[in-house]
């Protein structure tokens, strides 16, 4: 950090680096899932890429992120049939693959969020933290 | 309409093609609204055009739609100060100006969301409606 | 209406009181799929009401509605597991059955959104309209 | 745990049960922003409980929570003018103060989102963490 952080004052004095990491990245892949499931999506390649950049480049703003990356697994989403106004489907936490890169002072931290088929659920967890 | 409506049979049979195209267009400002909003933002041409270019494109996904125009008012959205993680905003009703044009049978409409200054309140209305 | 419409001076005159009773219909049942789907449930019959309640009576704000009925098809819920914190889901389009009763001047009108098997599409229509 | 978590394996092993238990408040509260931002409300008593009693009631179902409380500040919420249809407004994040509570094997967590005037910022933070 180049500056000091005017939010670190609320925060409980015993959190560490490494759980200030944890927590940024933790709110971002609740933050994803919430705010962008139910767009209307086809797996029309330009669709599904202006998405995935918009995903990015909005979350990246939230405090304390490295990086986003957003795949959405064009393979499960519904091919439209033709002239058929009804055929696309929502935005779901089971086409998302998404990793989120914080750093907090010394600290960093990968999450992820992808869909685990043998949970039947979108998780998130903590891919990998550092120091 | 290349093809016959396969939800045609579901509606009241006294709804006209108008009505049909005033309706596809509520539905996408209403679902505009409540899907967009709440989206991290900053006045950064790149973020704000990629923002517009989302919305358009999913929503042109809904049923009748020929066209949909999003703009973001720039000029609304509050400056970050440098290097101080937490002063982006999200995006809310009065940073949008959006245009949806439905099409049903041999009727068209135009759908308007703008914030109105004196009625203090995103207004979502029927900007022109034809034959 | 007991009080003249401030909005209206934004209309194309030409509309009609049935086509702004349809418009605002419309509006309501896009933001109702796109606002509240996401949130977590189970087929547990307080939050399951809490949801539907919360739905109705905050989307009952919104201009020119009458009444607003909301069912989630508890049957389609999944059953969480004992002891399993990841057995919940999240709610979807087609666990809802809405409908929302509009009124501007002498016209009234139902609109409806269920999920319609036979187009594997969570339909928004115009059930009844009068006069 | 009554039972293992069977999600364990997906994470690092060297998270601690401390920062599981902040990384699940994290995601809850993003998620809550995100969710239910967008909400139409008015200061009307009843509305602005089952709007905090579905948010808590919902928001518990999600991994590890032992308790959410929501409240509302009505004081922040614009009052509907009588008559006038256009003056309700939606929910936004300076009018929530959430409390998060997480547990994790030993672990507790205290997460809290509420809005901070001298940051201009809904700010999320962790209040208290043990041992």
């Amino acid at each position: 950090m180049k500056k000091e952080d005017p939010a670190k004052k609320y925060f409980d004095p015993k959190v560490t680096d490494r759980e200030r990491a944890i927590f940024e990245g933790g709110i971002t892949l609740g933050a994803i899932y919430h705010q962008f499931i139910g767009i209307p999506i086809t797996p029309n390649k330009k669709i599904v890429s202006l998405i995935e950049k918009t995903i990015k480049e909005a979350m990246k703003l939230q405090p304390y992120k490295k990086d986003v990356q957003v795949k959405i697994n064009i393979n499960k989403l519904r091919k439209p049939a033709k002239n058929m106004p009804y055929s696309y489907e929502t935005l779901k936490g089971e086409h998302l693959d998404v990793t989120v890169k914080t750093c907090y002072g010394k600290a960093k931290a990968t999450l992820r969020m992808r869909y685990i088929p043998k949970l039947k659920y979108t998780l998130m967890y903590v891919e990998k933290v550092s120091p």
